[in-house]
């Protein structure tokens, strides 16, 4: 009966070839158009791909205004929104900045980085500022890696060690499948840490 | 004195550079190595980066085991752990493949993928089958990018339209500053629906 029940559990069931990741960022890319308009759109498609130098990714769609102002730049910034921001954050992704000036209808704030030519979104807590590095062909979407010249924070959401702090940051990610924005929810153990149990009850195992 | 709060509170502190995304994925990679022994390990630098074909990335560093087996067996699998299996996961990401059997140690069971050359996590309830199609030198991380083949999942974690759903796969996030994973929380508002307001609003403005 247990084996039973275990069994019908973990049945698979193919789905076909698709993007079903349970979670997905919420990234905000900044960018400069060609007359020098500052423009944002949120992406799901981006991620950390490097440590050294550091370096993050965002892949992107050909007919999106953003391509042809990163293809231009070389640069761009990514802010981390925080939750009070969500409905912002769907807009910049709804329309295109080549139909509207996306930061002044929203009363949002962009500011020009001090190290890259891109423009950041002053209200959001965290910032990345990013140079392209590598543009990287792979189908309907173009991957742009740049790397993190700088991080800016605000102050208000560094922990101790000077770092941004995800309970200050108050970050949101995204469930595509449920086209929903979630917020980030609670702990879930120590990271590096939790595991070590598992080693150590094996080495005890294996002890003289 | 608002806007002394607002000045304030939007101060920008420079931290260098550095990889400090507020929350990173959590992502099972599974690989065969050379004499076809299954291994996992957990990456953080991965998601999704393009749409058509279907394709995601994992950057690895060239010392892990994980790194030969990939590129030997060009391909891998994604698994998806469910917040139960924050402990298995923390370990997978502690220890080598070179020194230990992973699967084994944590009783989780090994399933050959039937479309690549790699194996996923059976208990973890949604999986994507990877080959890869691009391999990107970046810097001290190598990114692999694969094409998913298929996707599957778990019967009882399928929502209406047959997708994973969030409220029942249960993944995990990574705060890597906090060094906590995190569960996913409560709804913020539904994507790709709740900025039209704003869309709105700006339109019903610029109406005659």
């Amino acid at each position: 009966m247990v084996r039973e029940r275990v069994r019908k559990a973990t049945f698979m069931i193919s789905l076909g070839a698709n993007t079903f990741a349970p979670v997905t960022p919420v990234w905000v890319v900044g960018t400069y158009d060609h007359d020098g308009r500052p423009n944002v759109m949120t992406a799901a498609w981006a991620g950390i791909c490097c440590s050294k130098p550091p370096c993050v990714y965002v892949s992107l769609r050909k007919a999106t205004y953003t391509y042809g102002n990163l293809m231009e730049r070389k640069a761009f910034t990514i802010s981390f929104p925080s939750e009070a921001y969500v409905k912002e954050v769907d807009y910049f992704g709804l329309v295109s900045g080549r139909e509207c000036d996306k930061l002044s209808t929203t009363k949002l704030t962009p500011v020009k980085s001090d190290v890259v030519d891109a423009p950041y979104v002053k209200e959001f807590p965290v910032v990345l500022e990013c140079k392209i590095i590598k543009v990287v062909e792979i189908g309907l979407h173009t991957e742009f890696i740049g790397e993190i010249l700088d991080v800016k924070a605000q102050q208000t959401v560094l922990n101790e060690n000077k770092i941004p702090d995800v309970e200050k940051v108050k970050p949101l990610v995204c469930s595509l499948a449920n086209m929903s924005y979630r917020k980030v929810g609670e702990n879930a153990g120590k990271s590096f840490s939790i595991g070590k149990e598992i080693r150590e009850r094996k080495t005890a195992k294996n002890a003289p």
